[in-house]
């Protein structure tokens, strides 16, 4: 278990958050918790009402809260009242994280294989087996892990955290502060083909565009982003991108989307800025999602979606209208009995 | 083709396999193989009525199957009478793979990356490429194949195999008799970040947990396994996970699952044990699913599943009223044109 | 940007497309580019009514596009009339491609681990921190990129191109010219255990298959193709396959198939030649998909399909059908409302 470097007091905790404390001032916590598993010396928190029986039995060292619920039950040592009592959990947990991550010296391993022709900026970290090609760039401060592939020509921006067996393509442009995962595969080819109509052959048509990764991305692990056909495809600053999501070839992703694992986004869509995609949704190509937009997880996007629409279903609908037709939808028994029922009546009626 | 250690009878097998041989007890069998490829020297099995046909057209050494279907008609030479004619065969099948793979002499290969403070117990095998972190402890008899990562202070427990390009992050423990298939990311960060609520900006909230895979798991290829915001996502012991499903940071899953490729299940979700999630099943966040339930393909889990519970579709419904709903689903076009109809008639009635 | 190996006039360009130009014969290209992104030097193409409003806009060098639309008005300086616009863009690519692509000259790199009694062809290329094990056999003009995993006695053919990162576990068969990209993982064992009524835990079934993969395929990241449990799991020439798409095991592709991204397919499934599954479809194990069938995103097929049917949804219905019944479910309210004018009516009429 990772620990704060020293134990902080009820009273310290409550200043470093900027919240007010109710309880053991003195009393010390060491580490932090999820409500299920917390000890004594743990900080914990609570978002959520669903938890408020958790958060009575959990003997913690302190409860994040926020004042509304100032009177929950709780078996902690004490409450801190905070309007954001996950955001102060979260700065506890990267004074944690700050403390506890390794202190690399930056080095270039002696066992990657790194090209006379690329050109590595200062104190970036490049780890054993790591392969970097001709004409690759990497930013100052960059940290490449073990067994990463850096292909021709690609740039790889400053502060950049990039895990190992990622791969990163040929002429593939990643921004400042980019986090890539395990397992993504940068600028593959794109899906692109032409079929003969008579012998239904496929002629691969080269794909010679690349893929641009705005600043202050997080690319999840096993995540695919397929280069542009021509041109490129293009995820903006800031965006969230989850595990196993599929981004086709010239798709263009906006500012601050969060997109969760496993959804697939066709070639060619556009999606605006700070669009949300739950899991498992699908968008098909050339379509434009507008700003703001929500689709909701294992949705299907057919057609463009207006800004701030929130689609639920395959295929979508608003969410709204969706769940009415859902609720609908099952009272389909008590429908067909209905209709049965004036069938009778209206049958013996006419025949009178 | 891999073949038997030696050829064995029918009535050789008949023995080993505790079942009862109707043919040509002196003839011998040399393989195994699928109903619609046996040779005369393979030994195949019926499991199923609806290959019947198959059964019969298949020229095989002998074909196991259930007293019930004794009378089945069968090209092979001879028939093997058993409760459960795939354990039968794959114990055959056993015989076979124990036989034919390759006796390794555990080495720690010249080419791998072993940090002075990783423990290695007696008889590992390290490959060709792969990285070993510092503090990380691999058990005894554990092989690993090339080109893994195994980060700082990980723990892989005994008799363990860890194929090709797997990479399993640092403070994550595997128990004994683990099984991980290549492109597995096991432990990358969850998807946990602080939005702002003006800008719109999100802020990673760094993850310091872990994951914990208990003994004799298997993960399928390219599958992700995030590891705990706080505390630990969790695989209980003798869960089968496939190819390239999701599981989220503090997700829980109990002992001996199933989980089919592609399916994706969201943080902090509880599942009990010997619950089975078909093929591209999702399960949202924060839920819990009660022992021995079954989620079908394509289903989508939005609320608490009751133990033994059975669900189809999306929102996800008990899978009897989600077929008889499928069922009038399909009846909608009579069930218009009969309100259409009581409308004419109505209208008339009620003009008249 | 990549370009052409030197400037082409709208008159070259014509006669080598074998279409006929309108406009300034002499004006020279020297690239090619989307609609959205073009510039006066490169050439773009109009396939779709859809843009005919950003063809108007494209300030291009050249305009592809078919006889029929000669006169969709355009900003370009010339139009070049053909019959596929789409395939004239794609030979102005190939030639970048050709060109652009860097002739590598065939190495084994001293970095890789090669074993003694593997055989490889003339002209191949062996990348670095490839492991190539024993009895693996690797065809003439194959490019193995680096840190690639090539198994026991696994057989690639000649002129294949097998990016960064992929696995090909032993005993796999891939044939000539196929393209795998980075993260696939091809032949990891088939999701196959015996379940122990009574307790519940889970018996793994040895996978002793192995995968074969025809010519002409394009196999695309993180793509997961199981082996056969016994015999192979088959995938017959010329099908393209997207990212992070299952197939599991003994399953069969026909010839020509298109699997788009996040499809799966489940173990013993029968597919047909030329059969189209579009993205995040699923089919179930032990079916038959006929020749020429499209299965539309997000399906789910549960039974057997005949050829050329065309599907949609989840279970997935002949897609007229499904259509047809989506635009009556979107009507549910309506029809409630009219049952409920029937009641009242019905109910007032029979009660005078």
């Amino acid at each position: 278990m990772k620990l704060l470097p020293k134990p902080l007091t009820i009273a310290e905790i409550a200043e470093f958050v900027g919240g007010e404390a109710i309880g053991a001032l003195d009393y010390s916590v060491t580490g932090v918790a999820d409500l299920a598993d917390a000890r004594p010396t743990d900080a914990v928190f609570l978002e959520n009402r669903k938890y408020t029986d958790q958060a009575a039995m959990a003997q913690a060292g302190c409860l994040f809260l926020t004042p509304e619920l100032k009177e929950t039950p709780c078996a902690a040592k004490a409450k801190i009242l905070v309007e954001e009592p996950r955001a102060a959990f979260a700065k506890l947990v990267r004074l944690i994280d700050d403390h506890g991550r390794p202190k690399v010296l930056p080095t270039h391993s002696a066992k990657a294989s790194i090209h006379g022709k690329a050109t590595l900026g200062p104190n970036v970290t490049i780890g054993d087996f790591c392969v970097i090609e001709r004409g690759a760039a990497i930013g100052e401060h960059t940290i490449i892990m073990p067994q990463v592939y850096i292909g021709v020509n690609a740039k790889i921006g400053r502060n950049c955290l990039i895990y190992p067996q990622v791969v990163i393509r040929d002429e593939c442009m990643i921004g400042d502060g980019v986090i890539i995962h395990s397992g993504a595969v940068i600028g593959a080819d794109g899906f692109g083909f032409l079929t003969d109509k008579k012998t239904g052959h496929h002629t691969k048509i080269p794909q010679i565009g690349n893929v641009i990764i705005e600043a202050g991305c997080e690319i999840g692990a096993n995540v695919t982003i397929d280069r542009g056909a021509v041109g490129s495809t293009v995820i903006k600053s800031g965006t969230q991108i989850d595990n196993l999501v599929q981004i086709g070839h010239n798709a263009k992703l906006g500012r601050d989307c969060v997109v969760v694992s496993q959804t697939g986004i066709a070639g060619s869509a556009t999606v605006g800025n700070n669009v949300i995609l739950a899991g498992q949704a699908g968008v098909a190509g050339h379509l434009t999602i507008g700003d703001g937009a929500i689709i909701t997880a294992q949705s299907g996007v057919m057609s463009d979606v207006p800004a701030k629409a929130v689609l639920f279903g395959t295929p979508g609908r608003p969410h709204r209208e969706a769940f009415k037709l859902q609720a609908l939808f099952n009272r389909l028994p008590e429908l067909f009995d209905r209709v049965k029922a004036l069938d009778k009546k209206i049958g013996s009626a006419t025949e009178d």
